[in-house]
């Protein structure tokens, strides 16, 4: 493969460097103001910061989220472009990221006292199903939220 | 919760009905041509069809693909709205889903020969860095690939 490098650095194989099946690594949304969204997803979903890399010669930041390590379960990256100016665009194709939740109760209270815009309260969607809830990221990327504890 | 229904359905709990802590479940995107999302997803890049979502009264379909379990890594929804005429536009603001592959040549090989759309050939992004590479799905929703494996 011509896309050998010369150097290793282990820092940039985060997801391992030996698997041997395929794995969906991360969905990635672009940000416009850093710390809100990490205060919304950190402190208000509880999710944990995996790793930040500054590439300063694209002048683009990129963290990594999850609730365990990289590869326990899914991972969001947020990506910031240091000098994009105004809001990104939402087109009609991208839906939501879901997150389970095991008290929903809980989790709402905690995005309602943060200022989280709410479009969908909790309810089943389909009877003899989870509370299912929508809510906007800062950047009005929908995330639904699931119920994962039977209440 | 205002939400409790009276019948459980057990089919509508994938992620289970006991979790402890809160899990990034899945992303979700739509897609126009359902067969042709599949065949990509499935056959080309081997993710595996964990669940099927038809729901009648609103005329759309979901799919849960993953290359695990529901609760063993990442999974991608696609929607798929029976009534939906046209492709689905793209905003700036989601960037990709990306997908660690172990052997980038031979699914690089395999998306070709499907006629999938490649936009960035595998190059190592960063020096010492796994490679990588940009490709579109039938709906033109960017798919990064990861090398996963040292090569």
């Amino acid at each position: 493969m011509n896309s050998a490098t010369d150097e290793f650095n282990p820092r940039l194989w985060v997801w391992g460097t030996n698997a041997s099946k395929p794995r969906l690594l991360h969905s990635m949304v672009r940000v416009k103001d850093f710390d809100a969204a990490i205060r919304f997803y950190v402190d208000g979903l509880g999710m944990e910061m995996l790793g930040r890399f500054d590439i300063t010669t694209r002048r683009s930041t990129g963290v990594f989220l999850g609730f365990g390590d990289y590869d326990a379960g899914g991972v969001l990256e947020l990506a910031h472009k240091w000098d994009h100016e105004g809001p990104y665009t939402h087109g009609t194709g991208y839906g939501h990221i879901a997150i389970g939740v095991p008290d929903m109760t809980a989790t709402m209270a905690k995005l309602e006292s943060m200022g989280t815009e709410i479009t969908v309260r909790p309810k089943a969607l389909i009877p003899g199903g989870p509370a299912v809830a929508f809510v906007k990221d800062p950047d009005g990327y929908e995330i639904e939220l699931i119920q994962t504890k039977r209440s």
